[in-house]
This record gives structure tokens, C-alpha cells and sequence, in this order.
């Protein structure tokens, strides 16, 4: 396989988004740039990545699309995800539905304060992060969130790292140091305006 | 200037982040690639958009290029936002203190759930939804973020459009319909995930 951008990747999960909603058998490259604010031409090259779909003039079959982007993005299993920090960002993610409809199962939340370390959230207890390793190593994880202030991300990250967690998406506003092997996301909320202050700004 | 890709503002505002906090009086595209999690070359062409910066084995200079960046970015005034949805993730969308530091700032929250309006949020009162267009007749915002479900926001939108409002980031996880010269741009939250479940599947 080519190797694929993040733009591809992100592009992937809008098209399935919107396959996902799709009443009609079939839907036209046209159809799915409209819905995602892209090009056909775009739409076509994303998904010429992935060897032939669809046929000329009838549009792609809606249920092997949605297949065979689930399986790309590696959303035909499911994933066990733990939260760290049970601020006002952690407590929203965790109770966002979108995670687990995609098959991603927040199965722990941790916490170093003593006031929210016993509370209950969504159905889960907060943890005491000194627990973390060891409950780790009784139970894996596949991805963590990382949810806490700047300053005390990297230590976080390094203890995951360290316990072998090869996924990380991190909302905290540092750039972190990790292995090689390890995937980190970065999600930064200002960048998001970002994108409107600039269309903003250059109209 | 020549058409600017969202991953490319995308890239700026990482970039900026970067050189808000750097210590040196000069950085090179290398160290900016590093941080940034891409390569020099993509660095030189992101910045070759905005013409000639920095000089061949001197770097950037870290004060200039960050006032240009700003300035592409449109940052070098401050935004009024309203908020739209007094739930869990607006809770935490107006905490953020990423938000403030940028130049976004969140003069208003609306709902529609009697139990919300009147309570206050982060020094904010929330206000009741129905006043929403003669409040922005009053004050008009730059900005409107819409964290209200699925089924509410294309009304929501179609009131802020109505209202002057020219651009939107939603939460909802649906696709808005909004006039050729309003900009929308739609946060999802599993999409982060989804760029993690597609390396662990991938590697």
C-alpha cells in the first residue's frame, strides 16, 4: 500500500460518516466531495489508494464502501482507551457517544487529585494514577487519552509509554517526546478557530 | 496570494505554537519539521506561500515569523464568540484556556433547557436561546460554536446564518447546508481516534 496522508485519513472518516447516514444503495464520488467539502477528483484519488471501487457512471455500492473504510481505518474492532484527567475536557469525552459507536470503549479514567479519585463518571470509577501500571499490565490497554495540563503531559505520557501504550491522543498543548514505535495525535481546539479566524481575515 | 490548503493553515498554527515558546532568537525549518511531526521541505513550502523568509542556513527569525504567522492566521485582533449548547462539552469549550490566550473570546452561551438558563458558566450567564437574534442585533459575534445534538443544529445554524453570523465550528456530528460565503468547519472527536485505530491497524 502507498503511503497515505493524515488529510486521506481524515477525509476517510467524513466519507464514512456520511455512508453511514446514506439511504440510497449507491452514492457518486460527486455526491460524497459535496457532503465533505471536497472535490470528485479528490474523492476518486483518496479512494483509488485502496485498489479499484465503484464503477464509472453507477457510483460506489454504499455498504462495500462503508466496509472497506472501516476496515482502512482499522475500525472493524473494537478498542479499549483509558482517560487521564478528570477535568471538564475528560468528563465531556467521556461521555461522548461518538467514541463508542466507533468501537472506541473508554475503560478507565485516572486522576492524581484526591477529591475526584473515588467519583464516579459515566459509570467509572476515577482512578488513582499511582494505579496505573499495574492495572495496565492486568489489563492493556489499546489508546489513551490524554487530558491533563501542559506541564504534566510528558510524565504522564512517559508512564503509558513505559507500560506500552502505542496509541496516544493528547489534548494537552505540548509537543511530547515519545518512541518511534508510539503514535501520538495532537488535538488543539484554538487551531480549529484557527481555520475560521484565517477564512475570517482573508475573504 | 495562491490557495492556501486547510492542512496548510493547519501546519501554521502548529507551527505557531512552536515558536511562542521557543527560547532562541532564531529557529530553522528542520527544528520547526521535528516539533511539528513533518519535514523541512514542507516547512519551506508552507511558509514559500506568504514569500521570502528566513535565510539559508540562518533559520527563521523567531519574532518575525511568528507576527507573520499571526497575521495569516488573522490573529492579530480578537474574536467574539458565542457559544450555542450548555452541555458537557460546551462546559468544557468554555473553560479552555487555549481559547482566551488566541483571541477567541466567549462573550455569550445559549440553550433551550429551562434547567440551564440562568446558571452561570466560567463568569457567563447562560441565556435563554430565544434571544438569541435580538442579542446579536445588539452585539453581533465573528464567531458561533454549536455543541447542541445532531438533530437541533441545523436549526441552530440556520438562526445564526440569519443573523449575520459568518462563521461557525459545530460539534454536531452532522453535515450543515450554509450559504457560499459562511464557513463551517465540523469537529469530530472520533476522527482523532480514527487516525490512531488506522496506524495500530496499519503498522
Amino acid at each position: 500500500m502507498r503511503k497515505i496522508s493524515e488529510s486521506t485519513i481524515r477525509r476517510l472518516s467524513v466519507y464514512l460518516r456520511f455512508l453511514e447516514q446514506a439511504k440510497a444503495p449507491t452514492i457518486s464520488s460527486g455526491e460524497l466531495a459535496r457532503l465533505g467539502g471536497t472535490t470528485s477528483a479528490q474523492v476518486r484519488k483518496d479512494l483509488s489508494f485502496f485498489g479499484s471501487f465503484g464503477k464509472r457512471g453507477l457510483g460506489y455500492a454504499v455498504p462495500e464502501l462503508t466496509r472497506r473504510i472501516r476496515d482502512i481505518l482499522g475500525l472493524e474492532r473494537g478498542y479499549r482507551v483509558v482517560l487521564v484527567g478528570a477535568g471538564r475536557m475528560g468528563g465531556a469525552l467521556v461521555q461522548y457517544h461518538g467514541f463508542k459507536q466507533r468501537g472506541f470503549h473508554i475503560t478507565a479514567i485516572y486522576d492524581q487529585d484526591a477529591r475526584k479519585i473515588g467519583s464516579r463518571w459515566n459509570g467509572l470509577v476515577v482512578r488513582d494514577i499511582r494505579h496505573l501500571e499495574s492495572d495496565l499490565r492486568k489489563e492493556p490497554t489499546d489508546i489513551a487519552i490524554v487530558v491533563v495540563p501542559a506541564e504534566a503531559a510528558q510524565e504522564v505520557v512517559d508512564r503509558l509509554v513505559q507500560a506500552g501504550v502505542k496509541a496516544i491522543l493528547n489534548f494537552a498543548p505540548v509537543q511530547l517526546a515519545v518512541p518511534r514505535d508510539v503514535a501520538v495525535k495532537t488535538v488543539n481546539m484554538a487551531q480549529e478557530l484557527e481555520t475560521l479566524s484565517f477564512v475570517l481575515a482573508n475573504r
